[in-house]
Order: structure tokens, then C-alpha cells, then sequence
């Protein structure tokens, strides 16, 4: 069900993880998929293509927000009300959005690594940032809950969460998410969760009590969720992304922010958001298992070739993060680029930090090998 | 070659112009035009759904801004280099992105009536604005040069210029430009040209030397260009715009911000914007000549049903501003919505303005009678 792009194919349909390589080359860098469009995605897009829709978005959400939370419900068991969602260009746009309308002055956490352009935001939003930085030798990957609390002592009052994340590919726990809460009332701080990864929690977690991924609204009444379709639908471009708020006044003020501050967003994203939360479940399904079979491969290709690399358990996402610094390169991407690989450098995610690497593993079984062929002759050869 | 929608044809294409009103309201309000698609773009967006392109848009233009330059060089006789646009997703996105990075500190002149999130935009963009209003009694809509220099001398560094001018269809003549062009180099301030209703200048107007449309680049070569063809194809749902400076520095300093402060555009809306500049001449040509038959259907209407409306000549653009004060009613298009036609309120665009509307033309001629009916009952019945 899950049906791989040949390169020909994949040029056509992600012209930015395609375009931005040599001929030759193998693209594991940005965060798109090998893989062709769920069908019930091109058959909405297709409709509407044909229908002519090209005209200014509506007014409202197009159903965006109730179809959300009916995969919500169905997959986490948890749901915002249908009229919560505030549809928005992308993710990175709603993120800007809430911090210019909804969080509170102040510095914003940042844990790193981090998604880079998490940096980049707080900045042009004009507010200072407090990275709290992860010790690539701590042997577990949770949020430093201490770290963060002495930011909020010292002012800070927001934190940008990333649940599942992105790079470390790992779920934080509920208790973890229900800890933060806490600290987030005590201070009076907002947590601001990118849960664009939510439905990209692969199989193996284990939980006594309901799914593995925690939605952070349900923790956290006052949290601010910002997600999106395009990760897990490989819609990336048709922007279409939603900013969830619980409290209806909250609503209210990003519903009525002037039309510049808030204008990114498409009808084909709409109608593509719409069937991929809607229709999908089948091809999601299909890509869970695609990918974890994904990840199997990874570990033992890893094994087999870079047997020095240290990766941090894969929870979810496709997205692997290597550590790689035993192999003695501080940017083991220019390496592999060198190869005919290429995968995202460890310091866009962590400035800093050496002999790191992103690798994303959502391509055929033969690419990956390729892939991880090609990185174990750069570093080893 | 024009195709007219049907009613359900267009709500299905226009879902805000149409899915704003309720059933049996004849829209006129937002600028979006009730007819079909130029065939060449939704030949590139048929075959661009068919290969499933919805990734991230590439790196650079994708070709938008040479085949701009091939549309201006045929229409205007002037072009900019080919490799001179940058790409944003959409014409206010692209206003916010220069009042950002490009455009110096200091108030920010817009002459009113005017497009209303020009207004959104300054503040948005953490800048004072300085109005510049028109006397609705002036005989001609020419800039208020002597305004704008008192604006500049006072302290404004900035101008924000609709050329064509929306809402009152007025084409800003060479001479004045080129006048405006003089101010700013004296007072070392920047123009923004806002030229997305260029290419929908109607026959009628004569100039001596060349085409009636001037680019405002043409006589400033410090001038910031925003334009796209979303106005002049339809596309507005589709997110591509440009931004075209001649400066390579100021080039390279747009083309280097951070990814979240303008990462708006699509490689649908890309791809639609390569097919409108390079393959529509006919269709355009087309669309103006029916824009043409629409405006002196208008004219006739006007005269039959409300002979004392004043309408500004207009000279471009599918957007009639009328003066409706004779009529006495404070506030025309409120009037109109409760006889079931929606023109857009002359408040919106010159804040405080009495008995204006803007009447957008681009329909059918059976909707325009029943546009003009309806108007004429609300406000003389
Ligand atoms: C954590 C995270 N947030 C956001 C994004 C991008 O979202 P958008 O393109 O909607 O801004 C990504 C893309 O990889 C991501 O990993
Ligand atoms: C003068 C002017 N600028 C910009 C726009 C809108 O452009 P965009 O949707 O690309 O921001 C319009 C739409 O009517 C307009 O009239």
C-alpha cells in the first residue's frame, strides 16, 4: 500500500529533497518521504484541481478542526472540541502566530537540539531564548525538567516542546508531560507543543494504561498545540496547519488577528487536511509499518557497516539520530556528501555540537542502503 | 475564451467570494474573478497533482522570475533581470518581508482610500503609518505629492504605492512617478510598488511614448517591487508572489532570512505562476477585452439605475469605486447585502468614509444587471 518513488518520481514530487542534490546523489536530509501521496489526498486534490479551486481560502476552517479531532480520538483517544482549531499556514507560521499573540512577555525555552527553524522564530518574534542544551553522553533523552525550571525562575515563560521530537525521534512520557505541566502553572509559563509528529509514534512502546503519544492539551488545559497533516501526508507544501487552544476567548483572538498576520494558508491544503485526517487511516497504518520495517533495516545496516554509531531509540518519526563522533569527523554530513549521501548535519540542530548527523530513513530499502553504504565508506573509508 | 462559472461552478473555485454569502446573495466584494481558469494553468496544475507535487518548493524561483521578466518585456517593453525575484507567498507577505529587512526605520506613508491590509501590514510590521487621505470631492485621484513630501520631511521613509491603484482604478501616470521618484532619492526614502493589478490595465487610456502602464522600477531604480499573477489569473489560494529589488545585495539579503520569516510559497503555486506569465498572452488579452465589455456594461447600468452614482474612471483593475453619497445612505454596501448583493463598504479602504462601495465588475453580464438591480433598489427603493 505504501508505494515508493522512483528518483524520477521523487524530483517531481518533493522538489526541494530532490532539487537541492546532485544527479546521483541520495537525499536523507529534509524531513519528506520517498513515497507516493495517500489516495484519498490525490483524489481530493485532484477534485479539486478540477473544480478550479484556486480562489482565496474560506472564511472558518473548512472542517479541518473536526476531522482532527476525530483522528485524534480515534488514535490517542483524546480529542480537542471540533471548533478548536485555527487554521494557519504552516506550523512555523502558527508557532510565530502564538508567540505574538498568546504567550506571555518574556524569554522562551528552547530545548536543543531542536527542529533549527525553532531558533529562528523566537528570534523573529523578537524574544530572547533560553536553550537548554542536552549532554550528547546522557544516556536518556527526557526533558530536563530542572534546567527548565531555573529558566522560569529567571523569567522565562514560554517553552517550545517538540512531542514526539525532532531530532532525538523520542515520545516523551506522561509523566514527564503531566511534570511539565506543573511547572508551567507554578510559573505561569505556556507550553507550546509541535505535535506535527504525533502520528508518527512507531510500534514497540509500552504503556499499561491507553496509546503511547500523550497529547499535551490533555496534560495541560493551558497548553498551546500547533500540528499539521503535511508531516505524516508528505504535504509539505500545501500548507495547511492548525493552532489548537482549549480556552474559546483564546480562539476568539487568533480567529481575529488582521489578515497579514494570518494569511498563509490554502484551500487545496485545506481539502488535502481534510481527507488525510479523514480517509487515511488505512495508508497510515501502511506507513507505521512501512517504517518501522524502515528502522529494522537501519539498525541492522548500522550494525553491519557503521558499528560505531550510537543511535538514540527510535520512538517515532522517521528521522534517526546518529551519533557518529567515534568515527573522528566533526561534520559527518560534509563527509557523506562528499560520498554521494546526504544527510543533515548534527549542528543545524544543536549548534555546536560535532560529529553528529540526522538521517532520514523514509525512503526504499534499497536507497537505505545506499545510504548507509555510502556514509560508512565516507567516515571509514 | 472567457468561460463564465455557473453559481455552483464558482463556489466550488472561489470558495470565500462565493461561500461568504449566504445562497441567492450575488457576491461582489473581494477581488477574485467568477470565471474559469486559464487553460495553461490548469494544465500545469492537473499535471503537477497527477506527479503528486506537494512537497516542500524548491530552493530559488523555480523559473518565476524569468518568465516575469518575458511577461513584462512583452507588455510594458521593461523587465527586470531574469534572476531578480525573489519568491514569497503572497503580495502582503512580501510587503511585511521588506518592511522587515529591507525598507529603512521611520513612519511608513499610505495614501487612502487603499487595499485595508496595507494598513494591517504597517502596524503588524512594528511601523507608525501616515495616512495620506483623499478628498472624496477631488476632481482627479492623482498622488498628493505635496502630502507625501510633507510625510518624508517630517520623518517617513517609506511609501507603499498601488500601481494600478485599488480601489480607484486609476493608473498612476509616468510623469508622477517619476516626480515620486525624484522625493524619495531626496529624502533617501523607498517605494514600495504594489504592481499585482499591472497587467489589468483596460484599452482607453493614451500615452504618447509606450504603454500606459509604468513600472515603477522603470523610473526608481531603488524601488521594491511586489507583485504576482494570483490577481491577474485567479490563483490568489495558490501562494506565490515576488518580491523584485535590483540591489544583488538587497537580493542576497532577502534570499537569506531565516526560513520562518518567508516560507509561505508552494511549487503548486510556482508551477501556476510559470504557466500565467509564460503561456497566458491570449488569455489574458481575452480577459481584458471582457473586462472592457464588463466596465461599459457597468457604465450603461450606472446610467439607467443610478444615474447619480460618480464612479472614478477606470482605468485598470475589475474593481469600480463609486460615490454614492446622492443616495444618502452612510454606509451603500450594507444597504445592498439586505437586497442580496455584497459590494465591499468605502469604510474599509479610507476609514470613516460615507456612501462609497466598491463594486467588483469581473462577472457575468446577467450578474452585473442583477448586481446594479439589487444596488439600485437598496438605495433608491
Ligand atoms: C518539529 C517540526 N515542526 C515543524 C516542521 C515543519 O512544519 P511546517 O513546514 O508546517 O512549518 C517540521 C518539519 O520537519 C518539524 O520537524
Ligand atoms: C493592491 C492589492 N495588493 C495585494 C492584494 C492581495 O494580494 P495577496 O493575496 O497576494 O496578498 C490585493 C488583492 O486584492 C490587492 O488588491
Amino acid at each position: 500500500m505504501i508505494v515508493d518513488l522512483t528518483d524520477e518520481q521523487a524530483r517531481a514530487a518533493l522538489p526541494l529533497k530532490w532539487g537541492a542534490v546532485e544527479p546521483g546523489v541520495v537525499p536523507a536530509w529534509v524531513a519528506e518521504m520517498d513515497y507516493a501521496l495517500a489516495p484519498p489526498v490525490v483524489a481530493a486534490l485532484t477534485d479539486a484541481v478540477r473544480r478550479g479551486t484556486a480562489g482565496y481560502p474560506p472564511f472558518g476552517d473548512g472542517g479541518v478542526g473536526a476531522t482532527f479531532a476525530g483522528f485524534a480520538q480515534r488514535h490517542w483517544g483524546w480529542s480537542p472540541p471540533d471548533d478548536a482549531s485555527v487554521v494557519v499556514g504552516d506550523v512555523i507560521a502558527g508557532i510565530r502566530l502564538v508567540l505574538e499573540v498568546l504567550c506571555p512577555p518574556g524569554p522562551v525555552v528552547v530545548p536543543l537540539p531542536c527542529y533549527p527553524p525553532f531558533r529562528d522564530v523566537v528570534a523573529i518574534a523578537g524574544r530572547e531564548m533560553v536553550a537548554v542544551e542536552l549532554d550528547p553522553d546522557a544516556t536518556d533523552a527526557a526533558l530536563d525538567l530542572a534546567a527548565i525550571e531555573d529558566a522560569f525562575r529567571a523569567g522565562a515563560r514560554t517553552l517550545l516542546l517538540c512531542n514526539p521530537h525532532n531530532p532525538l525521534g523520542r515520545v516523551p512520557r506522561r509523566a514527564e508531560l503531566e511534570a511539565l505541566a506543573a511547572l508551567a502553572r507554578r510559573y505561569d509559563a505556556r507550553v507550546v507543543a509541535d505535535e506535527i509528529h504525533g502520528p508518527l509514534v512507531l510500534p514497540g512502546l509500552q504503556r499499561t494504561n491507553g496509546p503511547v503519544f500523550t497529547p499535551y492539551l490533555s496534560v495541560d488545559e493551558r497548553g498551546i498545540l500547533v500540528t499539521s497533516p503535511s508531516k505524516t501526508f508528505n504535504t509539505a507544501g500545501l500548507h495547511t496547519a492548525q493552532v489548537v487552544v482549549l480556552d474559546p476567548a483564546e480562539q476568539a483572538r487568533l480567529r481575529g488577528v488582521p489578515l497579514p498576520q494570518n494569511h498563509a494558508y490554502s484551500p487545496l491544503g485545506m481539502i488535502a487536511a481534510v481527507a488525510s485526517w479523514r480517509d487515511c487511516d488505512d495508508w497510515h497504518a501502511a506507513l507505521v509499518r512501512r517504517l518501522d520495517e524502515q528502522r529494522a533495516l537501519l539498525a541492522d545496516l548500522l550494525a553491519a557497516h557503521l558499528p560505531e554509531a550510537r543511535m538514540r531509540p527510535l520512538e517515532a518519526t522517521y528521522l534517526a539520530w546518529l551519533d557518529l563522533r567515534a568515527y573522528g569527523h566533526d561534520d559527518p554530513a560534509a563527509a557523506g556528501l562528499e560520498h554521494g549521501v546526504r544527510v543533515a548535519p548534527g549542528a543545524d540542530y544543536q549548534p555546536g555540537l560535532a560529529g553528529h548527523a540526522r538521517l532520514n530513513l523514509a525512503t526504499s530499502p534499497e536507497r537505505l542502503e545506499t545510504i548507509v553504504g555510502r556514509l560508512a565508506k565516507a567516515l571509514t573509508g
